[in-house]
């Protein structure tokens, strides 16, 4: 059983995933492989039996779970950081502090086509995708032992990926993440001094100054962030106040769906495909919190384009060298195609 | 000159490093460099003249400045991240927060040998890179606009380091890193419930469990911490309370640089010399924090095996893949050459 272990410091829970099980050997470098081509991909089309048995998938109706002709497909990891069975266990070891590692590892398959990315997608398959995300946390959210899910992209090797085929995942987790918590804190705090909600009031001072702003379109904002951590990094915010990404309306993620595409283009382009997370940050549940007024939720566009992360994982100190004027600026003037 | 900006949300700072000034068009891709080997390091003895003026160095007596000879040179960053000129002129705008990037950068170069690294250094010869690290502290302490000093090093490209000859670098801040920050926070709270400092109860337990204990001596302790974040996460604590690297004494200095030595010498033999970072967590100076009851100094080790840093670095929340009991094992069980 994986185990959640948190901090006596800072108080940072970890899963320790003690069933993927990593020795010293496995970290060593490998040769390198020859430049052949992969010749099975378990994500395509035709090759359902090869990965576990199907949670959601969008296909045509009357065709049967685990065979092709599906648009989305969702999965449970085949390899999960944590296990979907059994009891929280709260306990301590000394003065430490653990539980079982309780969840849900789910994989996110974007498209039956091995070659396309999220950034090729029509923008109806992009909605499919968001509507998947949408389907999978209002069904987790009925489990009273999880707190938050987390829904993420990696692409590209240097962001995570060990499987080329689009696909993104999604982790439902009995605590919240400390990014989160951290932002429902200072989200708290300036509510409690202003009685407005952070988020409204960045877009609003975005929306006027426009010198970090990428694109918007009726609902949605795309913006550099004032202190941005990562060169060329971006959120999408929705304009109007929102604390769950799972309650978006219909018009809600045609129009998300739109100017993330746009986005991931745009990103593409101004940075030679590179690889990248992207991460949703939304509203706990299942807790005490009442964070729905101060609390917005938001996409998070993460490219990997400098190795200086090293340091800053250990400080939380980050140094960006590309102001995000610089870069809104150079993203706002990309050259698209129609 | 650079810029501190301050999430709005979460309040962390970030360095904008504004005359770095990098252009997306950094980013791409390059093409792999033909395999030659670099014909000039500014770094290596009889080159001191293309390097910034030494702030310090340790070298034969009469010996004149900036010439060979020297065993530990410390020169500014040619690329600082701040400025050590000016004024800190905290400032808005709009709903942001900014001030000056003031500060100190600096960067220790360990040994006049392209070919040595910390791992190769005899122990005398790192102890004299631990002084430098002191004295360049004590130094910097007496300017009344910095708060914290950073003391970390980056090995190997994918740890961040841009140069290949042995060094370490230094930050002068006038604020602390969030991460510092957290640990303040959660030492105080510990302090403030039971009356002991919570490092020194860590230090106690995994003596008497031993199965996260890499190794120790008389001064120190090498763990894998409970809740590691990364695999072969290591850290070095005194085994006696105290807040400040820099208020070491000579013996410590002298077990300080064995155990040191000890550890990156295991690492190498267990993850075949992986890039990795370290970084010095001391108490903040110069303000009204009383924590030298509660804030213990250490020195964390954070090798680079695995990609995953990606989604970590977006939300704070981590998976790590080797339990670090398994991690201290093998460290701890490492063929060591006399």
């Amino acid at each position: 059983m994986p185990e959640l272990r948190k901090d006596p410091i800072v108080g940072r829970w970890v899963i320790i995933a003690t069933e993927r099980g990593k020795r010293s050997n496995d970290y060593r470098p490998a040769a390198p492989a020859p430049g052949v081509e992969p010749r099975f991909c378990a994500f395509c089309s035709g090759n359902e039996d090869k990965t576990p048995p199907e949670i959601l998938a969008y296909r045509p109706e009357g065709s049967k779970p685990n065979s092709p002709g599906w648009r989305v497909r969702v999965i449970p990891n085949k390899f999960p950081a944590l296990r979907i069975e059994g009891g929280l266990n709260r306990e301590g070891e000394g003065i430490y502090d653990k539980m079982n590692g309780v969840g849900a590892h789910e994989v996110i398959i974007e498209t039956p086509d091995h070659k396309q990315t999220l950034a090729t997608l029509t923008d109806k398959q992009l909605e499919d995708v968001l509507w998947s995300f949408r389907d999978r946390i209002l069904d987790l959210k009925k489990d009273k032992r999880f707190r938050f899910i987390l829904l993420f992209k990696n692409y590209g090797e240097a962001a995570g990926a060990t499987i080329e085929h689009g696909h993104s995942q999604l982790i439902a987790l009995p605590i919240v993440p400390r990014n989160v918590l951290d932002e429902l804190q200072g989200a708290k705090e300036y509510y409690n001094f202003k009685e407005r909600c952070i988020f409204c009031d960045i877009i609003k001072q975005e929306l006027t100054s426009k010198v970090r702003l990428v694109s918007e379109n009726d609902h949605y904002i795309c913006i550099a962030p004032y202190a941005a951590r990562f060169p060329f990094e971006t959120w999408i915010l929705p304009k109007t106040h929102d604390p769950y990404f799972e309650d978006s309306q219909k018009y809600d993620f045609e129009a998300l769906s739109r100017i993330l595409s746009d986005t991931l283009k745009r990103q593409n382009k101004a940075l030679k495909t590179p690889p990248y997370n992207f991460i949703i940050h939304s509203s706990p549940f299942n807790q005490k919190y009442h964070d729905e007024d101060y609390y917005h939720w938001h996409l998070e566009i993460l490219p990997h384009v400098t190795h200086i992360a090293g340091f800053e994982r250990g400080t939380g100190f980050y140094i960006n060298p590309t102001p995000p004027e610089d870069a809104a600026k150079f993203l706002r003037e990309v050259e698209m195609e129609d």
